[in-house]
C-alpha cells in the first residue's frame, strides 16, 4: 500500500463525504446522523470477506458496489429510504492503489444511485484475505418500519422482480452454464454481481405491508423467517414464480435447476405480505419493478410451494445467514 | 466453529440485545434507531485485526471489552452518551466455542458497565486473522456535539487523567519492562489492556468545551487535530503532563521514556480545549477523573511543547490514525 492511511482518507474518501454535514469531512472522532422529525433510522450492517463471498475474478468497482447494494436491500425491506453508510475496510499491504481507486470509483458510483454518502470508517491492514464492512441507515417514519413479524392468515404473499438469477447468475460467473447461450450467461452473472436493491418499492410499502424480508438467503427461508416471526404458514404456488427470460431458458434445458428460483439465495427481490387489496391500490400507480403474487399466508406454521395439481413440493429450509 | 450461524445468533448474541426495543432480538433485517426529541445520533466505528491491534495472548473477553472501549472513547470525545453497538466478526472456523462464550462475556460485561445494548450485526468466516468491528451509537443534544475545530486562541488545554500508561502498558504487556517492579507491569500492562474512556467526563463537556478529542494517537498527534480543525496552534507546559505512579516509576530510571507520555497513543483519555473558568466551574461538583491544564492554544499554527525554561522541545506528530 503505497499511501499511509490518513493520506489515502483524505484523498479517496473525504471526496465521499463531502456532503454530508454530519460527516464533518471524516476529521471528527464520530459522525452526526439524526433523523427528521417524527422519523427513525433504520440501521444495517454487513460483512464480506474475499474468496467466501467474493469469487475473486470480480473488478473492485464491482465488490465496492455489491456491498453498498446487499446493505441496502436491507434497509428497502424495513421500508425505509437510505441514507448513508459506514465503511470499514481491512486490505492487505500489498493492494495497488489501482486497486483503491477502482474501489473508490465503484462507491462514488452507486454513492449517486442511490443519493448516499458515506459518514465514517476505519481502515485497516491484515496479512489475510480482505474483509469489508458497510453500515447502511435509512429513514422510516415512525412506527411504519417494515417488519418480519406482521403477516397475518389471508394476507397475500408477494415478491419483486424475478427468483433464481441470483443463484443461476453465481453458476454462470463461474463457467458451470457453458451449454447455455453467451448472452444468458452474461446477463445472469451480471445479476448476480451487481444486485439491484428495491429501494423504491421498499418505501412505498411502509404502512401497507404486513411483514416483509429480502430475498438473500432464498425464497423459502426468507419466507420461512417471516413465517417464524409472524407465527404464521404460507403456501406457494410453484408455477407463480416469477423468472427472467434468461433464466427460463436455463431451466428449459435443465428442470432440476428449477427448484433454486425457490431456494436460491442472492436475488435481492423482496417477498412481503399484505391483504391484496392494499397491494392492488399500490400497483394502480406503480412503474417500478414488477410485483407478483406467489401464494398466501396461512394459519397453520408450515411454508409449503405445491405445484398445479396442488401436490405439495419439498424444500429443504437452508442458507440460514444474519441480515 | 461447532455451531452453525443462526444458532450462534440467537444462543450468544440475541441475548445481549434482549433489552433494546428496535434490535427486534437481532432476527429482523436491520434495526431501529432514534434519538430522543432535540437529541442527535453520534455514529463510530473501529475495525481491529489480530496480531496488529492485538499482540496475541490476550483472553478473548478483553479483546471484546478493548473493542468497545476505543468506540465508546471516540463517542465520549464528542460529548455524547453511549447507548447501543453493532458488531461485525470475522472468525477462523477452528476458533473454539469457548472463545466465543469468553468474548461474549466480555461484551456483557460492558454492556453492564457502560449501559450499552447489542443492536444488529454480522458473523462470517475467514481463513486469515481475526477481523473485529465495533460500531457505537451515542446521543448528545442538537448542536452541542463536541467537535475537533472549535478552539479558539486563549482557551485552555486540558487532559483527563495521565498520559503515557497506553504506550507503557504495551511495553509492559510485551515483557519490555522487566526491570521494573511487578506490579507496576502489570498494572501498567492492565491500563493498555483496558482502556478507561471517559464516559462520564465527555457529557459534561457538551456546551462547555471548544473542542475535544480523545487520546488514541498519541497527545501531540491528537492536539495536533484539533489546531488543525481550529487552524490555530497550542502551546503545551510538559511538565504539567500528568503521570500515573506507575509511569513516573519507570521514567525515573530512564528518563528517554519520558517523551511517550506527549506521543504515546492509546491513553484514551480526553484532551480538549475551553476558558479557563467554565472548567473551573465544572470541576467544583466533579468527582469524576482528574483534569488537568497542561497549556494555552495559541494564534499561530504550530502545536509546541516547552519543558520548564521556556525551551521548545521536539516531537515528532506520529501515528495518525481514522478515529
Amino acid at each position: 500500500m503505497s499511501k499511509g492511511e490518513f493520506e489515502r482518507i483524505a484523498d479517496y474518501f473525504a471526496p465521499l463525504a463531502a456532503k454530508f454535514g454530519g460527516a464533518y469531512g471524516l476529521t471528527d472522532d464520530a459522525a452526526t446522523i439524526a433523523p427528521g422529525t417524527g422519523r427513525t433510522l433504520v440501521v444495517t450492517t454487513d460483512t464480506i470477506v474475499e474468496s467466501v463471498h467474493f469469487i475473486g475474478d470480480e473488478t473492485a468497482d464491482l465488490i465496492a458496489r455489491k456491498l453498498l447494494r446487499v446493505s441496502l436491500s436491507d434497509v428497502a425491506a424495513m421500508g425505509a429510504v437510505p441514507r448513508a453508510y459506514l465503511l470499514n475496510i481491512a486490505l492487505r499491504r500489498e493492494l495497488s492503489d489501482t486497486w483503491l481507486e477502482r474501489f473508490v470509483a465503484g462507491l462514488r458510483q452507486d454513492q449517486e444511485e442511490y443519493n448516499i454518502h458515506l459518514i465514517g470508517g476505519d481502515s485497516v491492514s491484515t496479512s489475510g484475505p480482505i474483509v469489508l464492512t458497510a453500515t447502511m441507515f435509512g429513514e422510516v417514519e415512525e412506527g411504519r418500519a417494515l417488519r418480519r413479524s406482521g403477516a397475518g392468515p389471508g394476507d397475500g404473499v408477494f415478491v419483486s422482480g424475478t427468483l433464481g438469477d441470483g443463484v443461476l447468475g453465481l453458476r454462470a460467473a463461474k463457467g458451470d452454464l457453458s451449454e447455455a447461450k453467451q448472452d444468458t450467461v452474461a446477463a445472469l452473472a451480471d445479476r448476480y454481481r451487481l444486485p439491484r436493491p428495491r429501494t423504491a418499492l421498499g418505501p412505498s410499502l411502509a404502512g401497507i405491508a404486513t411483514a416483509a424480508a429480502d430475498v438473500s438467503d432464498g425464497l423459502i427461508a426468507d419466507l420461512g423467517h417471516i413465517a417464524d416471526a409472524s407465527a404464521v404458514g404460507a403456501r406457494i404456488e410453484f408455477e407463480r414464480l416469477p423468472l427472467s427470460d434468461e433464466a427460463r431458458q436455463i431451466v428449459m434445458d435443465r428442470s432440476e435447476l428449477l427448484a433454486m428460483a425457490a431456494t436460491g439465495g442472492d436475488d435481492y427481490e423482496l417477498v412481503f405480505t399484505a391483504p391484496e387489496e392494499k397491494i392492488a391500490t399500490l400497483l394502480e400507480n406503480w412503474s417500478g419493478v414488477s410485483v407478483t403474487r406467489i401464494g398466501t399466508i396461512t394459519a397453520d406454521s408450515s411454508v409449503r410451494a405445491v405445484d398445479a395439481h396442488g401436490e405439495t413440493l419439498l424444500f429443504p429450509r437452508i442458507g440460514f445467514r444474519h441480515a
